[in-house]
Formats: C-alpha cells, sequence, structure tokens
C-alpha cells in the first residue's frame, strides 16, 4: 500500500494542469494567484478580517461615511418626530432644523450629550436612548478594529527583488536574499524553495520540485540571510540554461516561517520569482560592517549586486 | 510491557459501546455529539465562551434586555428617591416621573449626561455615580465581547456535501472534497479521517479505522483539495459494498488542522460523513481553469459528480 | 560524552532533596507548592496577571476603592481651587461643597458631564481636563482587564478526587479520571504522570519515575478519558503496598496539555494525588450511556466507584 | 549533495567575520547588538510595536503631548470660527477666549460635554462633531494599546549576573542560573548554549560551537535551574584557560524557550555571558529550603557563590 500511493507530492497543493506559458502561482506579496467563483457574499468574505486588512484609508473612509449616514438617518427621525420636542432647537427653516437635528444626533451617538439641546417627549427620548446605546456598540466595534489593525501579525520581511544565479563554491547556485527591517526580532526562521516549470513532454502540465537548500534554519535572523540552492548532480535545475529556465515558464515559490518575538506568534511569509525575476551571472554584495562591539548592516543595499563569472 | 499494553487505539477517545444502528459521532457541523449531564450550572459554561459563539440575534437580544432591564431598575430607585431630588423632571403623574427617570438613567448609563435632567441631593447622586460607573464597566465587556466576536479563530472549510466511492487508478478510493471559501489564507493544511462502523461479530460495539490517504498534507490551499483514501488491499473498506456500509452504520470522522495566516493562528475543522452520505459510482467535477496569469477555482460546484463506474 | 552525561531526568525540574515525609510538589490546583522569598515587589509582580487572574470580588473591591479614592482625591483639588469657581454647586457648608465637588467629579472622570457643575476659571478648566483625560485611561485600562479575565485561557479539566488502584486486565493498574465539563472542545489531548516518593536508602532524598501509560493521547474529548498506569513488570509500582506508598510520601504528578478549538490555543492542566488519595480495590462506574443518535454521560458521577478484588 | 552542502551550521545565523576583539553579539537584554541602516523610516517601525514597548514615561509623554496638541489644534480652530458661535463663552480678551476653546475642546474630544460652553452656528458643530469622533477614535487607540501594553508577553527569566567555570562530578563545567521571578507559571523550558570565539587561525573571523548540556529541557520550572555544560574531552572548552578565553574573545549566547502557562503562550530569552563575565573556581550556592508542605527558595541570592577547587 504504502509504496504504491505515498508519492512524495512536491506541489505544495497547487494545481499542476495550468496550460501553457505565463502562469504565477504567488502574486509578489505572497498571496495565491486565484479566482474564488460561485461562492455567496458573506460566505467569502469575513468582515472582521476585511476591515483588518484593508489600508488606512479605506477604513477611515468607511468609518466616516457610516458616521456621516447614520447620523443623516437619525436626524431625519428627529425631524419626523418633531423638533419642538427637542429643546434649544434654534433653526427656523426645514433645513436648518435638519441641521440641529444632524447636530445633535452627533453629540448623542458619541454619547457626547452637550444638553444645549436634549429630547423632551417620549418617542424623542426613545431614539435618543437607543442612539446611545448603538453609538457605545459601534464604538466597542471600532476600539476591537482597531486593535485589530494594529496588532495584526504579519512577518516583515523583506526579498531582494531579483533572485540570483551565482557562482556557489566550485559550482553554480540559485540564491536570493532576506531581510528584517523592522525592529521585532524574527527567530527560528525556516526557509523552503519549490520550482515549478512546465514539464518537458506536456507543456500544459507542471512539474514541482522542492529544492534542497544549503540551510534551512537559522535560529537567530539579526542581519541578512542568504538563501542559496547549490546546483548539484542532482538539482532539476541542473543544465538548464536561463533561455530554457524562460521557455519553461519557470518559478520559485519561496516560503518563509518565523516566530515573532515581540507578538510571540509564528508568522509566515511567501513569495516567488519568476523566471524574468533572475540575474545570471551576478553576486550579492556583502553588507555587514563593524560597529562599535557590534555590527551594522546596510539594509538598503540589498539589491546591490556584481559580475561574477559562472562555473 | 511495551509489546503488551501499547496498543494503536484507532478510537480517537472515543466510545466504542454505542448499542446498535443509527449512532453519529461527530454532527455535521463538526461539534461532538454528546450530552454531559449533572454538571453545575456554573461548571458547565463559560460565560464569555457562550457570548462570543451564540447567534448576532441571540446576542443583541440578550445586550437589549440587559440595557433596558437595567434602566428599569435604576428608573426604579430614582423614583423611590423622589424625582423632586432631580432637575429638569417635567412629568406631573406617577408614570410620567417614572419615564423622565428611565430617559434619565439611559442617559447616565451611557455617559450621554445632556443635563436637562441631573441629580441634585445626595442619594441621588450617589445612584447616578454608581450607574455611570456601571454604565463603563458594561461597555467594557460589550468591547470585549464584539472584539471576541469579531476576531473568534474559525477554520472556514466547507465540505462536499456528499462523500463518494469513485474509481482511483486502477482501484476504487473514497473521497469528499474541501475549499476555502474565505478570502483568509490557510497553509499547512493536515487531515485525518478514521471511519468508525459496528463490528461484524458484536454489532453493539464500535471498531476504528485510522484511514490511510492518497496524501495527508498540502503547504498551500488555494483552491480545492479532494481528500482520497485508496481502497487497496489492505483497506478496512475492501469487498465492503453499499447495504453492508449501511448495515454496519459506518461513519467517516474527518479532522482537519490547518494554519490561518490571517490570524496567525492554528484552527481545527471536524465533520463527518455517515454511511447514508455516500454516493457510489459517481466521480467530482474538476472546477479550476486558467484565468488571466492564474486560475479561477468555481466553488459554487463543490457537490458536481458525474457518474464512472466502478473497478 | 553523551552515555557519560546525559542520563534520563525524570524528576520533571523539581528539586530531589525535599527531607523526610508531608511533601507536596504540585498543589491540588496545580499550582507550584514554592514559596520564593527576596524578590522586589515588581520583579515578583505582573501586575496585568495579577489583576486578571484574582477573584471578581477582589476585582470589583479594588476598582470601586480606586473609583472612590480618585473622585476623594479631585474633590479635595476642586475645593482646595474654591467651588466658588464651579457653576451649580448648591452647597454651602464645607462638608456639602465637598459632596458636590466629590459628585461632580464623578460626573467628570466618567465623561458624563451633566453640566449642572461645570467648571469657571483657569484652574479648575485644568484639573477638569486632566481628570476626564485620565478617565478615559482608567477606563481604557479596565476595558483591557475586563477582555483579559474573560478571554483568559485555561484547561476546564475535572480530576476525579481520587486515584485507584484497581484490577486491570490480569494484572493491577493506578487509574484516575478526567472531563471535561464546559461547552469548549478540547482535541490533541496527552497527558503524562510521574511519581515521586523517597528514595528506599536516603529517606531526605526523592526518586521520579515517568509512567508507562496504556494510553498517552487522545485526539477527541468528548466524554470521559480514564486515565490508566498498567503495574505491570517494570512499574515503580510493582509489589508495592498501600503502607510503604504512604510510608515512602508518594506523589502522583499528573500533566494535561491539550488544545482549545474554542480558544484556538494549546492550554495545560497541572494536578496531583498524594498517597493518602489513592483508593485500593475500587473501580470507576462506566457513566456513558446511548441517549438518541448520539451518548450521555453523566459527568456528576465522576467519583463514583465500586468494589473490585485486585489480582 | 546532502553530504557535501548540508554541513552543521553551529553560528545561529550571526555574522562570523566580525573582526578582532570586543564584539558582542547579542547584549544582555537579549536584544541583536545590531544597527539595520538606510531603511525608510516607515518601513524599519511598527508604530504598535513601539508604542507598546516603550517605557511608561515615554508613553504618557507622548499620551499628554498629544492631547495638548490636539486640543491647541482644535481651540485655534474655534477661535477662528469666532467663539461669539459658541454660547457661555465667558473670556473677553483674546488670551481668554483661546482658553475658553481650549477646554471647550477638552470637554469635546473625551466626550465630557458639559454643555456649558456649546457650538451654535454651522462650522462650529461641523468641527465639534468632528473632534467628538476624532476623540472616540483616538481612545479605541489608547484602549487597545493600553491592553497590548498589559497583556505584552515576555519571559521574565532571570539570569545569574556571572557564568561559572566550576567543579562537575570529576571534570569541571561551564554553567549559569535562571530562575523566574513572577507568579506567573513557566513550563516546558528548553535552554541551549552556543560558544562564540575568535578562530585560533583567523582572529578576524569567529567559529561558533552548540555546546552539550547535562540537561536541555525541564517539563516544570518552580523554583531555579543550574545550566551546566560538561567540559569533557570533546568540549570546544576542553584545555582552554581564563586567559585563553578572554583573548578570543569569547562569548556564550544563551537562548531558552518556555511555554508561558498564565497567557498560553510560548516565549522566548536570549542573553550571553562574555569572557569576564565568567568567575573560575567557584559554585553556586545551594538556596532551597522546606518550608511547611513545600519548599521555599531565596531568589534574591541567585548570585551566591563559594570557592571550589577546579579538577
Amino acid at each position: 500500500m504504502r509504496s504504491r500511493f505515498k508519492t512524495r507530492f512536491e506541489d505544495l497543493g497547487l494545481d499542476t494542469k495550468t496550460g501553457n506559458g505565463g502562469y504565477r502561482a504567488l502574486n509578489k506579496d505572497g498571496t495565491f494567484n486565484v479566482r474564488k467563483q460561485n461562492v455567496p457574499f458573506f460566505e467569502r468574505i469575513n468582515m472582521f478580517h476585511s476591515l483588518v486588512t484593508m489600508s488606512w484609508t479605506s477604513f477611515f473612509t468607511i468609518l466616516v461615511t457610516v458616521y456621516f449616514g447614520i447620523n443623516l438617518f437619525f436626524a431625519s427621525l428627529y425631524v419626523i418626530i418633531g423638533t419642538e420636542h427637542l429643546t434649544g432647537i434654534r433653526g427656523t427653516t426645514t433645513l436648518e432644523k435638519f441641521m440641529d437635528s444632524f447636530f445633535f444626533s452627533a453629540q448623542t451617538i458619541t454619547t457626547l450629550g452637550y444638553g444645549q439641546v436634549a429630547p423632551l417627549n417620549l418617542p424623542a427620548n426613545i431614539v435618543a436612548a437607543t442612539e446611545s446605546l448603538l453609538g457605545l456598540l459601534l464604538f466597542a466595534l471600532a476600539t476591537g478594529l482597531m486593535y485589530g489593525r494594529f496588532s495584526k501579525p504579519y512577518a516583515s520581511i523583506k526579498y531582494s527583488t531579483f533572485g540570483l544565479i551565482a557562482p556557489y563554491l566550485d559550482i553554480n547556485g540559485f540564491m536570493f536574499r532576506v531581510v528584517n527591517p523592522k525592529y521585532n526580532q524574527l527567530i527560528e526562521v525556516e526557509a523552503s524553495v519549490t520550482l515549478s516549470m512546465q514539464r518537458k513532454d506536456k507543456s500544459d502540465q507542471r512539474e514541482f520540485h522542492l529544492l534542497e537548500l544549503e540551510r534551512s534554519k537559522v535560529i537567530l535572523f539579526p542581519t541578512m540571510w542568504t538563501i542559496v540552492h547549490p546546483i548539484g548532480e542532482n538539482s532539476p535545475l541542473q543544465g538548464i540554461s536561463a533561455d530554457e529556465m524562460l521557455e519553461r515558464d519557470a518559478e520559485f515559490l519561496v516560503f518563509i516561517k518565523a516566530f515573532d518575538e515581540s507578538f510571540s506568534q509564528t508568522v509566515y511569509s511567501k513569495s516567488s520569482y519568476k523566471a524574468n525575476e533572475i540575474k545570471w551571472g551576478e553576486k550579492f554584495t556583502y553588507l555587514t560592517k563593524r560597529h562599535g562591539t557590534g555590527v551594522s548592516i546596510d539594509v538598503g543595499g540589498i539589491d546591490e549586486t556584481y559580475k561574477a563569472d559562472l562555473n
């Protein structure tokens, strides 16, 4: 049984039948290049997740829109009830009354409650009591979202823009480098690299190879780490030229796992290098220098390379 | 010692003596089909857990009820103290005075404090100061609950409604498929499937078999995953017919573990297929298509199958 | 090297030189029976941890005391500034003025702000602005603490009061049972049991034995789990009588690890059985019954046993 | 392949070319002794992380400054709009009007809203409604930060100030000890120690050795743990004198991983001992005593040693 069905799957869970050319499994930012269709809206989105991961601009736009909309709604209610049932309304035209109601609503929903304007009859009191409760709940929600946005875990790993095919010992290697630009300390960092390319015989199907790395784990990650796959005899890259790599639509899928000491949680980072993001015959510049009792690292130079003849 | 007592337990921790027919260990939603009796109320429930997992309807009902109830209580206190000790009370009948007190209470507990009505004597001041503190604490609680509800971890895995007995290579296999309909990215997904059925010799007892899977782990889970148990020579399903499966009250217990990259936490999903949720002689339709540089997946078609002769 | 120094440590990290009799390493609730001395106060306590783990009574007492104390302090400030600089103060005696200031302070710190009383001059305004900021921060703290208290992880595992020495197959076994009385679902539950007792030769020193268990892990934990150490030929309990167990001050240290599916986190539970908490010649009553399509379990009967002759 | 490239990396991910003398890889508090240069400000810092890890003094300074600054800004807006559009402004000079506006702003942003002063015209109302929304959001942020600060995970492990070269069995050993001074319970504590020193042949390069420990894990950590590396035949410390250790700029890198039961999370602690923080020929004083049914430990005596002749 075991020998018959338990083959080694190196495709990571990706599809193998993806048709010819121009395919990318992982976007540069590590998300899946996949569209999910025919999923009902509420099954597809996780509202909390969306509100936590969207940009600050979108977040504040939604927030201000909701605040404005709710106040419009309650202002209308107060106008319908009749502004004569609120003390301190000074507006005389309909527009002025609506404005006064609008700002009374804003003072109520934020629980500001100057009291310059205040509800007098039963319906106005009911609406105001409801609005202030709603305000507290919405604010509770906003508090949770702010916390969620700020404490959101993520591996802040920065990748070199290009991968290199460079001389390595007496052979060559595929290499790229990563750095953690943040003050957060990442430890126990593990990397795996999988090569995906079109099969030689059937160009509409893909083959996957987990690449052996010079080193797949570092305990401490204070500076930069150049991740190297030595192109030895058994490497699937052995004998492959730059042209063939392009032709077979190669993609290097990178998968990094680390422990973020600052937030005490495991974080993942994914990325990929397509064949046209590989430079041949260049090496990375060494960027670490002694600095006082420690070292300094020129993070900005992560993409610096120099020419080096391949073996 | 080891060889004598350390037998392999494949029952997962479930009971083996469950009597004849119609037994289900795991509900479709993955919860245990178990009633715990004679547990004191406060030992049984975890209030936070209950308030976080109940439906939004129940949650808001409780919330509004509590808000209403507390205001009733404090309104009564203000009436007992005497509404003449609050400024700005305009009601003259008892009901009107109670109403005014009720809305004053609402303005106090939400820390709205218009000031139209305000406490004047010592008892009224004490009650108002207590109520506003209570209001802040209840609101702190509500904030925590809202956050708990929204950030609650869960594996959003969707299962095909039916499991299939379908041709697989030159034999047959038991298979079902799963998809993650959310935008959340699940990685390092592991599955295990255990078959539970009545023993042939003693029909009031159950036997358990951990089923060997074609593949028990995927690193990435961008689209769909068809989980397959090949019915090879050593499979406990070898030679079992659809009728026997029903008769022996078979249940396939599914257990999936994954890492939710978005929330940086490990999540679990459980489900089960009973014998009557298995279709014989059908295969799943392939749902992935090339789409731009990536692929698209028709999630809505998860249950689509076509007829296929069994080997 | 390895063979010389890498002996197997089974003491778990506990002290072996603990003197004669009456020693208990783990309290019944799983905490260490250890006093740490000469630790400066602020190095010893973690304020958040203390406020989160203390009883609700202590927590509310502290909270009300702080609220009262802060209001006393600010009331004094307003009196020192002069209550003539607050509008709406109606008190005439010093006590009345202090009272009015006290409630004004309460209205300010909760951001209630009726406005019946309000600051008029610069010092009063500065104090009020400071107090309302302080109020918001304290409330932020309270919100965090409420959330911390409610979402605090813990393994709600309930142990049988006594351990048993009972017949097991054709020999005997040491056994106790555990149940999860909560609705929270625990999965992947692992147990380890270590026996600690005085050495035969040196009674002021202790020896430790990790006991082999019939089963050390269950995947699902829906009902009860009887954890069994079979007293086979190699068991350190082989040939030990009830009297010797008491004399050698035996303690069974129990250590359980589980994954709480509801909160998506790993939880631990510890406990211990001393020699005088062991019953000889009794077996646990079987408490599971078929109930509808599932089973029911009589959690309240966890301590029920019946007489059974030892082998 | 495997044998050729998969050498054992013992450098943990640290740099090996660090030049002569006086180098320290890990600061005493466990942070990396590294400066990251040429990282854009917003790529480098994680605002939440910074605000959560800074000292309370810095945190409150920032907080008060922000509160003051925002009120200055809004006070200016109200003055520009014209204080005649606010009721209850009593100031007559520009300064007095500004002051009144400032405190009105403070009452608005905290949602205190006495109502003594209140906005009358459209621009004043718009500014006040905006300010109260901003106030709620800032307060939501502050709540999250307070919670983040308090619930921040950290291993509270305290190290002995000095490491010792002391007699151990019939040879010597390198040892230091650790204690958890907090009430938090740490369990499953693992330690690893790596020796880093200049190479004998090339003094500008460093070699790294993972040191074999007498014991690298304890399950329970109730008292103190003396971590020992026995200097046996294969130890890289074999035959090294105190002088050589200083000359070769030795550094012992300590890495401890534990599970904090109170917060249900994995925590890490790092530290290092430089050659000049090692004492030769001393042993640690035994600090545990029997106390009632348990033991007591004199945590304050963690650095106590006595003379002991080396083997």
